[in-house]
């Protein structure tokens, strides 16, 4: 089994030489910016720690990890337009709609998730695609409820915004180990888990979210009971899940 | 073989009873906004008149054909977004962003690129969300050139545009019909042309495009060039393409 640095490792290998669709043009500039380094990969090392620790291989789910990867960036980039949530700045350098424009940030998005289908689809089996599209769906409905301030059942905004695709980054790692359907169950109740205590981890890092709810104590409770769950789900799958262990274990002290 | 009308009538009432993901809540409804009846419909129509003379059924290509009419209107509502073209109008009423907001307005665009995935994305057969995903991405590449000026070669832009969007309701056609490759050419070449013809017309009905670099005589006779190449690309299919032809005459002589 890889450990999470080494699987980051290799998707960022994969991302420097995958290649966009030639008609971009130049847009495929904005979308590599969008993409640079930076970000924690955390749904693809998931997506990829998964499909190992499943029986795969990770070479087998990088495109998927690449998918996933991508969809999240889409959303990054259009969450902070000036219409959305009006962001400058993303990761300490200027945010896509600044550094290129705000034509050029909606472009750049539109791309992004295009791209993400187009990796998704190079898989013949269409349960890939057709996960990774429902959990796009998913989480653009928590996104909208977010800024139209209809959240006032804030658990369920963020299992739609965050909780979607980490569940998609688990069942895509499956899928591409050809895991059967009765057998993801518990691998699925894992991510569930972790996508909780990612997002509370996260607002207690940006007090916001349920560290505003809930105060600080509150908030890092809930994180603790849901990195205990998420230990016990890895608990009750037969196989070597250690690295998912590590991954729940740093989501649970993370301090950036 | 049902004429274009009958086709119409056939999309959209199979447009009045298609469901998002529940996830999308309300948003749902700038969705349904967007893709009111107004339109012409002539990507769908032409999808389903292809694979009806391919040998294919209406009803089997009615998804692909709601999916290529999804991904039309998911760029509309994106392009005329302010920091793109900036329009306030689309079909006579308020456009998306005007309607509902800018924030929701881009969601709303992306809800349907993502409905479009899954709809094409329901049939077993990767290559067609591999073809509208491919067309997707010509598309967004052409409106990028648009925007920064990067258009010094109109055809080229508009053929990314326009005809990438032709190409694949011709191709999803095909696939649903269960054309094989070998046999898809001559049929391709006919959304080649068609594709020029449609947009070199609406050009001269918008005063712009070819009919300003060309001028009204010119840019007639490009159309009329290209509508006696696409008919006779159809006299090289042996099938009955009556249905196609009458869809040529109509686009040749449209005045909205």
């Amino acid at each position: 089994m890889r450990p999470p640095d080494d699987l980051r490792a290799a998707f960022e290998a994969y991302l420097e030489t995958l290649t966009f669709a030639p008609e971009l043009g130049s847009l495929d500039e904005a979308l590599r910016y969008a993409l640079e380094p930076g970000g924690k990969r955390i749904r693809p090392v998931l997506c990829l720690a998964v499909a190992e620790a499943a029986g795969g291989t990770v070479e087998a789910a990088l495109p998927a990890a690449a998918a996933v990867e991508l969809v999240h960036t889409f959303s990054l980039v259009h969450d902070d337009l000036p219409g959305l949530d009006d962001d400058a700045e993303r990761r300490g350098r200027p945010s896509a709609h600044v550094a290129f424009g705000e034509g050029v940030a909606v472009l750049a998005g539109d791309a992004l998730l295009a791209e993400a289908l187009r990796l998704a689809v190079s898989y013949d089996d269409p349960r890939i695609a057709r996960e990774l599209v429902e959990a796009t769906l998913g989480m653009i409905g928590g996104q909208h409820r977010d800024i139209t301030g209809d959240d006032r059942d804030l658990a369920e905004v963020e299992r739609l915004k965050t909780g979607s695709l980490f569940s998609a980054s688990v069942g895509l790692g499956l899928r591409v180990a050809g895991v059967p359907e009765a057998g993801q169950r518990p691998w699925r109740a894992f991510a569930d888990e972790l996508g909780v205590l990612f997002q509370v981890v996260d607002d207690l890092l940006d007090e916001d979210g349920f560290a505003l709810r809930l105060g600080v104590e509150g908030a890092r409770h809930l994180a603790d009971d849901a990195a205990d769950r998420a230990r016990e789900r890895l608990s009750a799958i037969r196989a070597d899940t250690s690295v998912l262990r590590a991954l729940v274990d740093g989501m649970a002290v993370r301090t950036g």
